[in-house]
């Protein structure tokens, strides 16, 4: 096994995968496209399911759980979603030692099940809005796997919920959609983009899909989350009525949205700099670090009790590890834990005891500091609070840098082909042109943004008159 | 659909099903032997997580994430452990739209897949003790299934540990069993007793399996959490082996350890009454629900007020809920949330509001009692832990009259097939013996106790000497 972690100039797409390694965040398993997530990562998904689930739970909805195994014929009662999810399908055939009556397919996602079971629930109005969340595993064979961005098996959260209205169903869509942009942004710190996708690039089974898009330090954009609105789709399908307050049967409205593992690759790929993971104090699971400096074989104990004070003296909420481990140098320590993404470490030797100093070291700016001892609690505090708004402003300034309005096609195409990043240009609305585009340069429609400037112009593409500058990029 | 829950001395069986659809904790599928877990039941779920997580992590053990699918040729690879689980297991042969070269088959239990990832992960006694959790559903394909109970899928648990000696894993084995016992007796409120299991009972795979065993109100034991230590099998398996401190090569020691949603069960059969659903505080989502009781059509703003301040008052941890809903009598309201197990209900109507105080009453036993406004706070904390402690007091004097010492067969058999309960009767630890106890009478070896009293006897049945008082019983 090779030592360091490839440069991102050199390779960004091996030094992704070393740092995933190195920083034991996941391994490759032995069976075809699946991944393990090992306790590093394992810690980051715990995080995010801690946020979002706070979320969720904020805005009503209740967590619940539906079979891993769906009939094949629960998919083909909406035509465009069996059509969408059949070829990824993982198919049981034998249960029991017995060959099965019916296939069953293991989830690529749970409206069907979960619609299924929605008819034995909803009867009249009084039953709505239901708001249902399932935290779970699905299944969605991919041909061309690759660490947290795209594995057969992966982990996500699932929300589905019932409506009376179009209306409440639109409303639901965006109120999620800004839960995710809000845990994006202000737990990952990662810049994202809301909108909404192109029929092209909806949902199979949606009426449309709102998109959060990020962009990664390679310039290709990657979706984080997203929102559907599915109208009376489902309903009509699992034939899922209710009684309104006038008595009248009428077909439920319905959402789903969905954020997963994924979001770790977009966290690694956002922050991450040549020594490996950087993390969001807010994402960290140890937000510090302390390392005693041993010189010779006198003093530890000293030290070590210097540092459990301080390491005492921090807020409760502050995680906080002392790596007292005599078989390593320091030197070793501060790569291991700089490659873990740990927001900061502190140093402590015989001289800084003298002087009733630490060292801060920062992990995103990799600036030191000697700050008193009395002074460490406030400062650390300060200075995650400061990590968190750096590393949002840096990606923010990244992307912004990154973004390019493009009015012409062959500029258009150079910038896609030379430096990458978002291009900001107007698109007519015809299928055709997206097509084209994606066969030309390999780059697809992100987002029509929801906060749109509502610019006149015309379309990169065809030139035809175009009312929206919407969002283009390579993507993950 | 029926309006009543069945009572538990005409069908104890129906009185289960009945609270479970009742108090809407799970419900049917579609897809043969799974379950939905609905809101109310996923929320004691969660509880359940909490409290074992938490546990866990204080015991220095870590949470990953590991495949759903297992290649068939893993199982295979430890002789007893595929005798057991092959016939159990959900087979995938086609993915993506073809057949695969090799089946997969959906996890009944993680070990295999585990330590094959533990053969690349330990190299030396430095990566020992290695500590791992995976929360995630497994698969095992049932016959005859049972909410909660016996399901074909399940959600759990599974903690999967390697260790360099053998006394390490049988003390982790130990620890573990422990903090299962810890959970169920003080979050749970289930008494149970630790033992190990006879070697016909044991996991498929383990040197040997301890257990917790509870007893049902209908006088049938229930397996509510195991600990396997497992030896060197499955390192023998899958070659996983340590440099030790004098630079020599050793297989490693392993642990297995799991509980699942079946805790629930044992939760509603431990506790439940006619009425539905009895929730220890601990385990409860909701501790308290505040009902007003209106008169007429005036004066609804001044009694919710009251509540509002009185609600304010308790202490943050206690959770709690004004139904205030208007379309529901207060009798409707007073079944719905007995029904579902809420362990405390105030009252408060319009003659209580002049007089300052509000009506207390007890889920667990239906006390009633009148309170001036400003003893509430106190009152409810001290409440919660009397229902705490209560609980867990009528579930133990219930299981020391339904545990019988038995020294004849003849007696044994009349008391299994008339009373049921657990049976204390020395066994000579002859399979034999066993198997005969079985076929005549269903009853089952539950465990060997921990603390056994050593006390010289002869088999129940074939009447050689005996060391070993043990529990028989029916069991689910």
């Amino acid at each position: 096994m090779k030592k360091g972690i490839t440069k991102r100039s050199e390779d960004f797409s091996r030094w992704y995968t070393d740092v995933i390694i190195k920083a034991r965040l996941a391994d490759y398993s032995p069976v075809k496209g699946c991944m393990v997530i090992r306790p590093n990562g394992y810690a980051l998904w715990e995080k995010m399911q801690s946020y979002l689930d706070m979320m969720f739970k904020e805005t009503g909805h209740e967590n619940a759980y539906f079979p891993l195994l769906i009939p094949e014929s629960f998919l083909e009662k909406e035509a465009e979603h069996v059509e969408g999810f059949a070829p990824e399908c993982a198919v049981v055939t034998h249960g029991g030692g017995k060959k099965l009556e019916e296939p069953l397919v293991i989830r690529p996602t749970s409206e069907t099940i979960i619609w299924a079971m929605f008819k034995k629930w909803i009867m009249s109005y009084r039953d709505l809005p239901l708001l249902i969340n399932q935290w779970c595993n699905v299944l969605r064979w991919e041909m061309r796997t690759r660490l947290f961005l795209r594995t057969t098996e992966f982990l996500w959260q699932e929300g589905h919920t019932a409506h009376a209205t179009a209306e409440e169903a639109e409303e639901e869509t965006l109120q999620m959609l800004n839960v995710y942009q809000t845990f994006a942004q202000e737990y990952a710190a990662i810049p994202v983009i809301p909108g909404r996708k192109s029929d092209r690039e909806k949902f199979a089974g949606a009426l449309h899909t709102y998109t959060i898009e990020a962009l990664m330090q390679d310039g290709k954009a990657l979706q984080a989350g997203t929102s559907h609105n599915l109208g009376q789709n489902f309903a009509r399908a699992f034939d899922v009525t209710f009684q309104d307050q006038n008595g009248e049967q009428q077909l439920v409205y319905a959402t789903s949205w969905g954020m997963s593992t994924r979001m770790i690759g977009a966290l690694i790929m956002t922050h991450g700099d040549d020594q490996g993971l950087v993390l969001p104090p807010k994402m960290a699971p140890l937000s510090v670090v302390f390392i005693p400096i041993f010189k010779g074989k006198e003093g530890h104990g000293e030290i070590l009790e210097f540092i459990d004070q301080i390491a005492a003296s921090l807020d409760g909420d502050i995680t906080h590890r002392v790596d007292a481990r005599e078989e390593y140098t320091p030197g070793w320590k501060f790569n291991e834990w700089e490659r873990a993404g740990v927001p900061i470490r502190v140093e402590v030797g015989p001289r800084d005891l003298k002087q009733g100093e630490v060292v801060v070291v920062r992990r995103d700016t990799r600036e030191k500091a000697n700050l008193a001892k009395d002074k460490v609690k406030e400062k650390i505090r300060e200075l995650l609070d400061e990590i968190q708004t750096s590393l949002f402003q840096r990606a923010l300034r990244f992307r912004q840098e990154n973004t390019m309005r493009v009015d012409d096609y062959q500029t258009f195409r150079e910038v896609v082909a030379e430096q990458g990043g978002f291009l900001h240009a107007n698109w007519c609305g015809d299928p055709k042109c997206e097509d084209q585009v994606k066969q030309d340069t390999k780059a697809t429609i992100r987002c029509i943004p929801i906060e749109s400037e509502d610019e006149d112009g015309v379309c990169v593409l065809c030139g035809k008159p175009s009312g929206d500058r919407i969002y283009f990029a390579k993507a993950y």
